[in-house]
């Protein structure tokens, strides 16, 4: 990451409200791929446009390999062929799914012509592999030997080699003459090696493998374990069919734990770079496990019902059956945001200075999902039927459908900044943990429905 | 990780019993280091010991540098000099501090004399670097060349290099006289370059480069965002110190990602493997959170307190003050196991086979735990101190004081094994997220209350 991130999303704002593209070519052409889709994500979409039309189609397709998936889309819709057929053949194959998706089958088999015929045919059958499997993101380039090539004979290969094939030579593959794998040795190995020695007698027989049909997820801890940095990827014969490189095994292991982190504050869907989803993206990934424990949580009610309502010690004013219900949706909804925010910020997908950027999209969401959960929740404390609803007076259900959007924009607001802040004045954000949160909103919380309690109650009477 | 882990348990635990150290030398030297210290973390300490005392030294070494921190303390105290000189020879710096701790300098510095002093110097240099920076976990070992070296002396040197050097080299780094870092090129390239071509002129200018005083993290970070192997690691004024690899990269993320992830489930601590931790270190990572969390929700019943002691419509039954801090406190303790078993789950730490491993230790811990809180929580009830206690009565302060710790042995139980159940059955763990274990605890938790209550305020009278 840049130090001066800021200050370069600016550069890159103004020189795109130039329009200037000779300019734009000229300033940009020697920054990283990985610098300018960081900068990129944080520019609205026309402004972005224009720089990606400005540069070579080339550097542009390498941005777009490192955008995030959503915006990357919003890209590839306004994109150029001569720029899409450049990201075609470099970007992983889990991404062509994406951009068929949304080019069509016809335009993007019309992409597939304009690239090299072998590239092509690669992304074909990669794209047969189930998702999440090794096959899926593979490379099929890597250097193969038979057992009795001596390393003179692989040095001068080696020499001899694509560009593309050499791009991937740490290691050496020996096959069999029907693929098989027998074993692998390294470049190095092959270097110090003398002339004549043969690659059957160098090379290590146990290669620790992978299949392509195997989840990745598990190949790349495999890989992680061993310390490796590239596993060969066999078919269900044993036939050596790819290469499974660390760098991919990388983003898969960071993708899946980003998945399970928010999986645990119970927030659904691929792990997506926060600032590039919309928030109706963000909606849609949270209310549902909103609504699901609120259900839940209504149980909890239903208990308090059940022991409180009796003329004994245990009788329960029915203001009381909905704390469990409130205080876990505060709770919960804290919960999925600190998550969020936090694991954003650990990735470096999001830095202080976001914070309006993450503020606005929260707050926008969280009055969203509080007023699906206040509707839902009133209709839940008023509706007379068994099952459906508990048949509270109106005052008191009007209480409870306006405290909960209340308390889901207090408690979205307390965890987005939270973490944030922590993180502005050098303290882990992590610390800002989703019980933490849940904690801090449930006082708060009650405070805010009791309030509301005693002015709706007040003036309605029971 | 084995296919057939299970079963190598098995192998080495009668293995051990057959005290026999030829046959075990011999049945295990081909063994994985890493597939070894994966089982011997499951097996007993004496058990373990008569595996590595067995073993050839250094393979011993390399098993010890596998194991989990805690797990290699154990045996560290227990193993003969030979062998903690093999593994000080090869151990990451961070451990050589825990190795110094646990022997006492003493005995440290006279293992310093038995390894190969230049070595014994590095450790040495590198111990001075500060906790969790580059420079404590980077080696030393680089190939270096200065810009007017040729490729073929480049790779007459590599063939001439140690063992040592050459197991790090895939990128050449080019230096100056004074060790400042001019470019990198890569091993391959020097071997497809003419044999004449200059370092100077091959190299890339703009590698992406680390600080030996900088926080790994952020370092590990930059290098798996740039999809790089390695950094070159730079001191204050520029000169190339030692090289980042990206095997300790990987350690140092998922190592912080393991951290981050148990402190949003409020568990604090090093991430340690979750079966080479004891109970009693498992209560010290849990109970202050819960203890610091049950405080802080205690404000929640106040808020009750406030509003729920007028005579007006939300006049309450004292025994709902309770409430928010019962469910509090069990939804808390079933975050964090479920957290911690999530994380080790996905790690590959802990397998469904594990799960008496599992249950076990934390029914053990959350008896302690439980105990704890319930006197705590008696105290807080019963005490008729201002801000130290709410003055309730006995007999309800014993209610709360006994559905505590039921609470928290539910919550744990639950915590434990519902996810070890979802992996058994092919789902994935992290869908029983903590808002989710939660929601479940709170209905089920509010019933074990009011059990106890219904029971004790009956027959003691309020």
């Amino acid at each position: 990451m840049r130090s001066d991130d800021q200050t370069f999303i600016e550069q890159l704002e103004s020189l795109s409200r130039s329009q200037n593209g000779a300019l734009i070519r000229e300033q940009l052409s020697d920054e990283r791929p990985e610098d300018l889709a960081d900068a990129l994500v944080r520019l609205d979409l026309d402004e972005g446009l224009v720089v990606l039309k400005s540069l070579d189609a080339e550097q542009a397709g390498y941005i777009l390999v490192e955008l995030p998936t959503e915006t990357a889309r919003a890209y590839i819709r306004e994109l150029p062929d001569t720029t899409l057929a450049h990201y075609l053949d470099i970007l992983p194959m889990d991404d062509a799914l994406d951009l068929r998706e949304e080019l069509g089958p016809e335009r993007f088999d019309a992409l597939l012509e304009i690239i090299p015929a072998e590239d092509a045919l690669e992304i074909r059958r990669l794209m047969e592999y189930p998702e999440d499997a090794v096959g899926r993101i593979m490379t099929e380039q890597f250097f193969e030997v038979s057992p009795d090539t001596t390393m003179a004979e692989v040095l001068k290969d080696i020499r001899l080699s694509s560009e593309e094939k050499y791009e991937t030579v740490n290691d050496i593959y020996v096959l069999d003459q029907h693929s098989h794998l027998l074993g692998v040795f390294s470049l190095r190995r092959a270097i110090r090696a003398l002339p004549d020695q043969k690659a059957g007698e160098l090379m290590n027989q146990e290669p620790v493998t992978c299949e392509a049909f195997e989840l990745a997820e598990e190949a790349a801890r495999r890989m992680a374990r061993y310390g490796f940095y590239a596993l060969p990827v066999l078919d269900r014969r044993g036939r050596m069919v790819g290469l499974f490189t660390g760098d991919d095994a990388q983003t898969v292991i960071r993708e899946e734990d980003t998945e399970d982190v928010l999986k645990m504050g119970a927030v659904s869907g691929d792990a997506e770079a926060y600032l590039s989803l919309s928030v109706w993206q963000l909606v849609k990934r949270r209310v549902p496990w909103l609504l699901g424990l609120f259900v839940a949580e209504s149980l909890t009610g239903n208990v308090l019902r059940y022991y409180g309502q009796g003329g004994d010690d245990l009788h329960m004013n029915p203001l009381a059956f909905f704390i469990p219900l409130l205080i876990g949706a505060g709770g919960n909804s804290g919960s999925q945001v600190t998550t969020t925010i936090t694991r954003a910020l650990a990735l470096g997908e999001v830095r202080p200075t976001d914070w309006w950027r993450v503020t606005r999209r929260e707050i926008a969401t969280a009055l969203i999902s509080g007023t699906i959960l206040g509707v839902v929740g009133f209709l839940r404390a008023f509706v007379n039927v068994p099952i459906l609803g508990w048949g509270a007076p109106l005052d008191l259900s009007l209480v409870v459908g306006a405290a909960l959007p209340a308390i889901i924009i207090w408690s979205t607001s307390v965890g987005s900044l939270l973490p944030i802040t922590a993180k502005r004045f050098g303290l882990d954000p992590a610390v800002m943990s989703a019980p933490f949160i849940s904690t801090f909103v449930d006082a708060t919380g009650l405070i805010i429905y009791f309030e509301i309690a005693k002015h709706v109650l007040g003036h309605l009477g029971t």
